[in-house]
């Protein structure tokens, strides 16, 4: 499927000189994200997986959805303040500011669930924070990576993605 | 299944006097998971309705996962300075505090979604604006009913849930 003609790339949000690609149309469309789910999971090991652990917001949508589509759980990475005590803090650098993530401590295996990789900040605080709660990242997925803005790498090499801008 | 044994009650969090009801545990259990999701479909009339509406974050977490389970698409109703315009704008009242929501505008039968119903000041908020922006609101269904907060009704009656508390 061409997922890209269901993006809309919006200039100049949330602030001048980043653009904003916006996932509504494609997550508005039933049949497209199916779709995207069922090739999403198709590169994943889900053998071991307990849950996909999503980033607040817009990581929450893919993750859950994930969550449902191959039978696992679903764990929220929260953005500070949202979650009660006990949690473990990590703070990261973003495309635009910065800020804290949270996550309550657990075990098992879980993939790490993000909508857009741009400058990797993000991830590589989930990638922290989850292993500092007591989690194994197995793989790293996002839906958009903006090549064009990192070199981002894990233990495992790049993290996936379904759709790319080069 | 028991799905309160699966929600943790947290005293005084985010602010002294608010019983927390925190549905981790509940979406971190792939088999739970799907269960509820399940007992959520079945007690709808799914035929005519083209998405689910999430209000963020933790209805995005609920919506997402039944879009996934029901084949339908989602729709995020965000929080003021987050979606890229056009969008319509609604203040709403919270247990605690006050915020605003944004959508964009859209069509089509739609189910909204949240994980708790306190005092209704947000599902108010959400219906009202999904009807602005164009959309027909078919039913309104969350996790939890805090029934001893509110006597919330809309045109439909009682909104639909899977946990109450008396």
């Amino acid at each position: 499927m061409d997922y890209k003609s269901l993006i809309k790339s919006v200039p100049d949000f949330p602030i001048p000189g980043v653009l904003f690609r916006d996932i509504s149309p494609l997550l508005g469309d039933g049949v497209a994200l199916q779709s995207m789910l069922e090739d999403f999971s198709k590169k994943m090991d889900l053998k071991s997986v307990d849950s996909f652990v999503g980033i607040e917001s817009r990581g929450f949508i893919l993750a859950a959805a994930l969550a449902s589509h191959c039978g696992k759980g679903f764990i929220p990475l929260r953005k500070a303040g949202k979650l009660p005590p006990p949690f473990v803090s990590e703070k990261c650098k973003l495309e635009y500011g910065e800020a804290v993530l949270e996550i309550r401590p657990g075990s098992g295996k879980v993939i790490l669930i993000d909508d857009v990789l741009a400058t990797g900040g993000t991830l590589q605080a989930g990638l922290n924070i989850c292993e500092k709660a007591g989690f194994e990242v197995q793989d790293i997925f996002v839906l958009i990576n903006l090549r064009f803005l990192n070199k981002f790498k894990w233990r495992a090499g790049e993290v996936k993605s379904l759709i790319q801008y080069d």
